[in-house]
């Protein structure tokens, strides 16, 4: 409420629950004061069927959650001894030993069932609010306490909320969606594509939305009722038709995972050899399990003498075309390969900004190469971005190079 | 509330506002439906002194705020022929005719102040609520509406809202807030360091807030009051000695922007050698503009193969030591730093599973070395997270690895 930290818990939850078909009616964030919380709960006790609080778990003064729903329903807090065995091996684990504030940690209110973290110390909590004080004669509440750390909030939604769900919801089944993601078209083109071709659908009741991101765009076809799987499976069909080898997923992948499925599967080695884009796209892959078994090397030639040193990007082409070209872009890509003796290599050069533009290169021109046997591949982008989403668009171009190129759409 | 867009008002108003020092007490975000909107504006009128709403203001049948505030509110809606006239005025200068539905913004509340729009269509509006119905007896509410789109809010809260604050909180220019970011102590234990000896502070009116993300813990200190300045530089001075060193930044800089300021000072050059953390150091410098100044190269060495090549660490040392090492890691930096000629080198090499751990070094084990003249220094560290935070500790270790030893900090 200080604005220090971008809420993208709204985004995150919201969209998993949109996924099952469930619309949330309101989300709501309040300070960290007792009075506050207590009756942001209060009051989503009195309106809702299931309330997801985040944070307010973990062992300093501010976290206050606990206490206070346990307050307001009225239950005893217990200190759990497995929880607090728990707690004490994770900094055995590491070596440490627990400080006495995350013993609070282990407190549980009567009747609450205790969600295991995995990736944290502070255990989430699921209560069953029946009968409902504040909303009688409505059926039960189903109030979730979950860390609030993203890496330890998702995993817990996944694994231990959205199971619960068909529970306490059993009416909600007749729901269908499907997802498309996209690179290298834009939100208007695309929609230019499918809107009129869907439009007989949309009328009898499929909705279909988009969602816009850096070099990326989703789009998402779903609908409600008996005829809801019908009308997204047709939505389906015509869209996958519509778009073509512009969808890099249908399973919700990213880019990176989808370039990684195709490597493995091709038994293809690759090396990245970066100027811009520093190192984004050797992170990008990286981030996917086994990434080496694939990825020999990564080089990142910021300086016209790595670009030398490490890719033999002869002094002439650094002279002449200048360290952003085409032939410079070409050469990193197959000294990379050259080189490391690998199948395929990409790079990577081009002008971030915010300074270092000319008239004929502008602040955001890129160039990237793909170089495999016998064939070397450059294409030159423009992506008119502050500095980081220019080296995402950047890494999005070269990946989905990558892709059309082991996907054999590159003539 | 379908999940497609990230909500950045919360944070960009929340901000805004706590620089005034106005808390933000509750932020709630509903469906585009005229129940939910009318209910949140009813709510927020019950209880506060100053209510902003976004969105809902632009000419699409989805666009309900306007009308279902008048409505509340028992107000006439009257056409602004001045609006209306600036309507069209604004798709005449873009060569186009004003579409119709595009008049309903001309649409004014009764007793509402206009707010021009720079950057759109939609005008926003100020209505003092005097009385208010919702809360007898507390004095005026203000209700602004503004614009959805950030580009448009953003210099339009600005412009017309952030003068109006002084009138409706006249007694408020009393607030002072200092924050610390630090790295290398949980925040646990800063708490353990600095809540005893804050006390009389905190009894005196100090708030004491933390917020806790990926190996990096931000401390706040603020109060409000004519006591504010002279808590919180007391404050201030006690939290500066009592963490001392794990304190990377007091202006909320990026550890990259510290590292990077320390290096371009110094006038140092660095290569970055990375196994586990697969780019993302380096990718995290080059996001500071100015990089290729000081970060000569990267080599992301995920192979044995390319550990040799790149970095000449020796085969009897992976072979008998293992590429994840004390040994490997500092051959790593010191074969960076010889081959390179730079003045400083860090490496990282680790497991960040999910595979591929020992029991004498399990998933999360992470090695780190500095080579700089004549001198290498190696860490261990044990990060027990999932894959990408695992990336973002063992990234953030190395940074403040190389932060101290820029600060003469390592003995």
């Amino acid at each position: 409420m200080l604005g220090r930290v971008l809420n993208t818990h709204q985004q995150w939850l919201c969209q998993q629950l949109a996924d099952r078909g469930l619309v949330v009616k309101r989300q709501v964030a309040v300070p960290d004061t007792g009075l506050d919380i207590q009756q942001a709960v209060r009051e989503a006790l009195g309106r809702a069927d299931l309330i997801l609080v985040t944070g307010g778990l973990g062992p300093t003064s501010d976290d206050l959650t606990r206490d206070l729903v346990a307050q307001l329903l009225n239950r005893q807090l217990k200190l759990d001894a497995s929880i607090l065995a728990g707690l004490r091996q994770f900094f055995a684990d590491r070596g440490r030993t627990m400080p006495e504030a995350t013993a609070v940690q282990a407190q549980v209110p009567e009747g609450a069932t205790v969600l295991p973290n995995a990736f944290g110390t502070a255990p989430g909590l699921a209560i069953e609010v029946e009968p409902n004080p504040f909303r009688t004669g409505a059926g039960p509440s189903w109030l979730f306490m979950l860390p609030g750390p993203p890496r330890e909030l998702r995993p817990m939604f996944l694994k231990q909320v959205a199971p619960w769900l068909p529970r306490i919801f059993p009416g909600n089944h007749q729901y269908a969606c499907r997802t498309f993601k996209t690179t290298g078209v834009g939100e208007s083109i695309l929609q230019e594509k499918i809107a009129g071709p869907l439009q007989d659908l949309v009328e009898r009741g499929l909705d279909l939305g988009y969602c816009a991101r850096v070099s990326e765009v989703e789009v998402r076809l779903s609908a409600s009722g008996a005829a809801a799987k019908e009308l997204v499976g047709e939505a389906e069909s015509r869209t996958r038709n519509l778009l073509g080898p512009c969808v890099f997923s249908q399973e919700d992948e990213t880019l990176e995972a989808v370039v990684a499925g195709l490597l493995a599967k091709q038994g293809k080695t690759l090396v990245v050899a970066e100027s811009c884009t520093g190192g984004y796209i050797s992170h990008r892959l990286t981030n996917i399990p086994g990434a080496s078994r694939f990825l020999m090397a990564g080089l990142v030639t910021y300086s016209n003498e790595s670009k030398r040193q490490l890719l033999g990007v002869p002094e002439a082409t650094l002279e002449t075309e200048g360290a952003v070209s085409a032939a410079t872009a070409a050469a990193m890509a197959e000294g990379a390969r050259e080189r490391h003796r690998v199948d395929v290599a990409i790079s990577v050069t081009g002008i971030a900004g915010p300074s270092g533009g000319t008239s004929e290169k502008p602040v955001g021109t890129v160039f990237m190469a793909l170089a495999s046997a016998g064939k070397t591949i450059v294409e030159r982008h423009l992506n008119r971005l502050e500095r980081e989403s220019f080296k995402q668009a950047a890494a999005q171009q070269a990946l989905d190079l990558l892709r059309r190129h082991l996907l054999g759409l590159i003539p």
